[in-house]
């Protein structure tokens, strides 16, 4: 995977989600995998990437067109059994920032 | 290290820097330790998170009052000094994001 370089119209919006997982799987790769799939899908969507580090604390940001992408997004049901699950297994913590994207630049040698 | 679970006042600003590292640590590790210190004794400054993944693409997110504050550090003469040796050594790429945190909440089991 590389760094999202796309250049996105600002503004624009990211979420940013930062957790640290429990141990062990228990369904949680290939729920995340679907998550990402689905988000895809969805309307005002814009692009993701997540990373972690050895410990089990990482971060997913995904990128959308407007709040109410993300509205959709969160209030999707699918979406929704997936968050319960998270709740109740996958996460010991999480944080949620919604952002407004205000400035983008980058950097390729 | 665990997720910032911080609840600073909204709004606020995150710094999204997605980057993907050359090979080797080349004097890398230690000038981010060094700007991580800095970072923390800017006027403005609130956190900072990061993470890697193995193929050497990560993130660090660094959180901030307000546009000013972020001004200041990218202005600062020895933080530019760093900039201009990861344009030329330690990053093959990257991706700086400007954003307004305008909303937070956070989950602990």
């Amino acid at each position: 995977m590389n760094v999202p370089l796309e250049q996105w119209e600002t503004p624009y919006y990211a979420v940013i989600f930062t957790s640290t997982r429990t141990e062990g799987d228990q369904g949680y790769g290939k729920m995340a995998d679907k998550m990402v799939e689905m988000a895809e899908q969805q309307p005002g969507y814009l692009g993701i990437e997540s990373y972690r580090n050895a410990d089990g604390v990482g971060v997913t940001i995904s990128y959308w067109r407007d709040l109410e992408a993300i509205r959709n997004w969160k209030g999707n049901p699918v979406h929704g059994l997936a968050q319960k699950q998270g709740k109740e297994q996958w996460y010991a913590q999480y944080s949620v920032k919604i952002c407004k994207v205000e400035r983008a630049y980058s950097f390729e040698t």
